[in-house]
């Protein structure tokens, strides 16, 4: 089996961005606004549709079975509003979340956005790793690392007021990919310099703090192959070993990188500098790079293409990239 | 010859600290606080001492002939203090420079810090880039994307204000490296996330604009082996492409890399995946990283050795990124 584990539902019915869209004008009308749940008003027949002719499509496509699926991550949006918006929107995502994997059990399993807003202490987001777990059968999350959208105000990844999303997470024993939403500063570019910055950003304050010490069996994702991080995998040694600690020992029981690399020297370095056994298969399909690559013919975000092509590792190899690690990380994934 | 492009004077003698400690000290208490350039009162001597032993020696240990030289980019510190600050602290590092190329006139030829600070038109910097290269014979500039130390909170590359920088540049023909000063925002870490965040957000801001169809001539050097763009060259391809435009066309007539990465398959993904042409040799030596790797018993910073090593480029591409390629892009060096 193959399993990608860095799917986003960026195709969502027109009711999604309607229901955003209202919430946004309200909040910006006055930023106290509550206003409530309610729900997106979104039909099965249209999540079918939206899911059946992309997502699913391209899995069939490309040969992957499941995808590991949360909230489009550059709506995820947590600077916009006050709490309560967070809170709600995040609800109705996760919702929605479900309702696909129920829709499509063997081809979809969710993962959790948070409901996390700037200024607004982490651990309010437990109740909703609760409800999505416990309640509805989600296996992992996703954390911002800074919730600003590029202002980077906000505390650093160790700190203590993230250590109940921690305990959290070790208690049900799931794993956070750490995700950034859009930016809504101006110097950075989504999906490129503000996705890969705060890859390694969020890399390095792990790297830097006792997350692994006080939290063993933490499991931590940095999605987009890692950012910087492999590619500058001396340097990150170096700078550990001129503090004293060895960086090997310090980060790679708990730190995985996914593999959304794309073009196929990418994933060769990423195969060839970290271990195997940190490496999880991803696209991020329907994502940030969505077009075909003319030097290859296939699309840049069809990274299986570079995996089964690499001669960096084994099949064996291979294959725990592709679902063994994956399991392993993901250990309340049971389709 | 082999010529590094990258390298900061980290080693100065203790004078220079005790200046600046005084300016900031002074720049804490009052915040409008002006004072005047003065003078390091650093000697002759000192100078000699404080390169001899650390900058000349490794050159002579690692077989590099000339270093392309600036004041340290982590104490450029352009978000302390106001204008006056940034002005007077760089001028006199700047004239240290030259000193040390005075001094070491075989060894060292001279790049300038600019006086660069928050929320200060950049045309600001314009006379210092006068006084340095035509008074003083500096060859190139250090050009800070983000003068607010993490913040984040200026203009992007691509705006107008620093069409008069540019413009400076073309005519003068020299090269500009983007490099950020220290972080003074504690989610980054200086020479990691910081550098390499800056590295990749400075390379998208100008892929994304118009300024090197306005300055065709410009030369714009990302340091640290491009951040993160190397690694996630198709990404990067994608991304244009999902724009309209083709990445290569784009930049590779004015935007080069410099080789400080510090492990043999960073290095040889850097030369594989960019045209010779676009790569400069640089250590960053006596920077970021000190150490030993225990793996090779060599310098991480000993990047010559990576390059002499690898398989991926010929005799003659390598000759190029020592020498070659950085005697073009530095067109006023002589040595």
């Amino acid at each position: 089996m193959i399993i990608d584990c860095h799917g986003h539902y960026t195709t969502t019915p027109p009711g999604v961005g309607a229901w955003r869209d209202a919430q946004k004008a309200a909040v910006a009308q006055d930023p106290s606004f509550i206003g409530e749940k309610g729900g997106f008003g979104v039909s099965d027949d249209e999540i079918r549709e939206s899911i059946t002719g992309n997502q699913l499509r391209l899995q069939q496509e490309r040969g992957t079975d499941l995808t590991i699926f949360s909230p489009r991550a550059s709506w995820m949006g947590h600077h916009i509003g006050n709490e309560h918006t967070s809170r709600f929107w995040t609800e109705n995502q996760n919702d929605l979340i479900r309702r696909v994997c129920d829709l499509f059990p063997e081809n979809f399993v969710p993962v959790a956005q948070l409901p996390q807003s700037p200024g607004v202490d982490p651990a309010k987001s437990v109740p909703e790793i609760v409800r999505t777990v416990e309640e509805m059968g989600f296996i992992g999350i996703n954390l911002n690392p800074d919730p600003s959208g590029g202002h980077w105000n906000g505390s650093r990844l160790s700190a203590r007021e993230f250590y109940p999303i921690y305990e959290k997470m070790c208690e049900y024993d799931i794993p956070a990919m750490i995700h950034v939403s859009a930016a809504c500063n101006h110097n950075f570019d989504t999906t490129g310099s503000h996705y890969l910055g705060a890859d390694t950003t969020g890399f390095q304050q792990l790297m830097m703090s006792d997350v692994f010490k006080d939290f063993p069996s933490l499991k931590i994702i940095i999605p987009h192959g890692g950012g910087a991080v492999p590619y500058h995998w001396g340097r990150f040694r170096g700078m550990a070993l001129d503090q004293g600690f060895e960086l090997e020992e310090r980060v790679l029981n708990n730190i995985f990188f996914d593999t959304c690399v794309y073009h196929q020297k990418g994933i060769d370095l990423l195969l060839d500098v970290i271990p195997t056994k940190n490496i999880l298969f991803a696209s991020e399909m329907i994502g940030a790079v969505r077009g075909i690559d003319p030097q290859t013919g296939h699309y840049f975000d069809d990274t299986k293409r570079y995996i089964d092509a690499t001669t960096k590792i084994d099949a064996a190899a291979k294959q725990a990239i592709f679902e063994g690690n994956i399991r392993r990380v993901f250990s309340r994934l049971t389709v």
